[in-house]
């Protein structure tokens, strides 16, 4: 039986969130954390209000964050350098960042170190990084709840343009996936930028609205009804760097007869998507665990079984596993809680027919 | 305390995902379905393959079943009629089709009675039960997985056309959500009908195409790249009856120019959105829970915590809340699971702040 004694990697949504439920059911947790933080990516880059709601981001992160700070065995600063087999445990080393290790004994472990960024400046021809007045919607964070949305001139932008799928759905960048929350994102961006600038022209480019589910009215008609957001289908190919530190988008709009689109702006926000990361792939190797085709990690059966890795006794939660709401990565969390639990506590583990991973990898 | 025992309410994938994980841990778990067999909406409209792997639907249903057919305590046919509170405990009247009753007590209920299917009668505009050989994507399902996808003259179609948005998006019919996973199902049932019919001709009428997260590739560009699948950016008003049993579209191609549209098709598929229903609604009411503004279960709190409905001991898994996936399903029921498990097992009940509840409702 393996011990009663689980690992949680990555102290984001998902990794407190299983981390709040075990530990309500006595299971003794490790906690492991790269960052000198807990809160993961929302607190990293300073998330505003959430979608769809616009509620303070701090009102779903604190009691995370509170069951973080009660676990005794905590490593900040701190990787999983090594896991080793040790019958039905896992015999782990942690690095600090001093290099000084630690050894761990655990039953099981939970993989929830998430995802990071596209980096915009691998997007060369957007400018980012070299154009000023061209942000990530993961900066804008930051600029709106620090009061500092301002451009170079120090004033706060009059004509916005954010610029969905950047790094997404875009396979000169080898991304073929779609991030699922930047169009949520990005609308409440620009809800909360018209609500503190009511004169300033926001304009969305867009493929396709993705606002699925519940958050449809609350987000794209909202946007559209109450704040006078303007949305335009069409495909931007560059940017320039226009007059007085103004950015000019050059592209063409697809629904209007592919007519040529040449429009200055002051701000461009580019809604950068969501990729695994270094750190989730290290993780991943460590543990040994296999990749899906997007460069995610791969569940033992993404429908049937998603918080089970491919080894027994690792199990998986967020966006480890792909694109994810904080919402599903909290509710993935409480699921691969539950199933550690029982693995600890009873020595359940499930195994999928191999078939149907075989097939999965096919596609 | 409250008892340790759980009353599960519906047989669905969210509702014998929660069963299974609750018997694992030895939790006795009384079942109420309303129909005669286990599986939920997948099995009573016979889905054929799941999205976006393609894999047949039993791969991940039968497993589930299984755990529902392991319950002792199990009424098939039947609804929960009465629920009052005794101290910690809830007393629950049960009715069969008979109109016998029966009593159960348990220390907590998961609510798990799913979604309906859009009428798209009411959308008459569009002629389903007037016109024939117009369809709804949950009748077409079935007509997949028994090889009966033929058209009234008993031939395979020729020329199909699928309508996405029928009765999400869409205010005229009071429902302003998206029902989040149509243009994925739409996409499966357009290729699975290429895949038996390589000649026919398949288009896609959409608004905007929501393949969200790691579908994006293996349906959107896979339908276009390797079934040639048409996908056309319109508004469609109504269908018509043209000669020899064929439909006619009319509507209008907003990427062109607003070209009207007068397309003829053999067969037409309505991609029939997804509402609450009249099952969810006597079993939210014979709770006592609250509605959000679409007529979905309200959670305590949709970000935080999304399986814990407004009512202390009673938890929520599925579509009960919103339009879901079934692997999400199965992925809510584990974490209904466990907070159902520490409820029951340690009396733990989490209070949202009532500030947030009343933020939630006021959008």
């Amino acid at each position: 039986m393996p011990a009663n004694r689980v690992l949680v990697i990555g102290a984001g949504p998902a990794g407190l969130s299983a981390t709040k439920e075990l530990q309500a059911l006595g299971v003794d947790v490790v906690l492991v954390e790269r960052e000198s933080y807990l809160g993961g990516t929302p607190k990293k880059l300073k998330y505003s209000l959430l979608f769809p709601e616009l509620r303070p981001a701090s009102e779903v992160l604190d009691p995370l964050i509170k069951a973080g700070e009660a676990v005794k065995t905590r490593y900040m600063e701190s990787i999983v350098d090594k896991v080793q087999q040790e019958g039905d445990n896992f015999v782990v080393t942690i690095k600090d960042k001093n290099g000084k290790t630690y050894t761990e004994k655990v039953g099981a472990i939970i993989a929830a170190s998430g995802f990071e960024h596209f980096d915009s400046r691998r997007k060369y021809e957007y400018g980012y990084g070299i154009i000023p007045n061209i942000y990530n919607i993961s900066d804008i964070e930051g600029m709106l709840s620090e009061n500092r949305l301002v451009t170079t001139k120090g004033t706060p932008p009059k004509r916005v343009a954010i610029l969905l799928c950047v790094g997404s759905r875009d396979a000169t960048v080898g991304n073929t996936h779609c991030s699922r929350v930047c169009c949520a994102v990005s609308i409440k961006q620009a809800m909360e930028i018209k609500e503190r600038i009511p004169d300033a022209v926001v304009h969305i480019y867009y493929m396709d609205i993705r606002t699925y589910g519940l958050m449809e009215d609350k987000l794209y008609w909202k946007a559209q009804l109450n704040y006078r957001v303007g949305f335009i289908r069409g495909r931007i190919s560059e940017f320039m760097r226009g007059p007085n530190d103004t950015v000019v988008i050059k592209g063409e709009d697809t629904m209007n007869l592919n007519r040529a689109l040449v429009v200055p702006y002051d701000m461009v926000i580019l809604a950068n998507g969501m990729e695994l990361g270094l750190g989730s792939k290290q993780v991943a190797k460590v543990l040994g665990l296999e990749f899906e085709e997007h460069g995610f990690v791969r569940p033992m059966d993404p429908d049937r079984l998603p918080v089970l890795s491919t080894r027994k006794g690792v199990f998986l939660a967020g966006a480890i596993t792909g694109p994810k709401t904080i919402s599903d990565s909290i509710t993935e969390g409480q699921a691969a809680a539950i199933k550690a639990y029982e693995y600890v506590s009873k020595g359940i583990w499930e195994e999928a027919p191999r078939k149907v991973a075989a097939e999965v990898v096919k596609h």
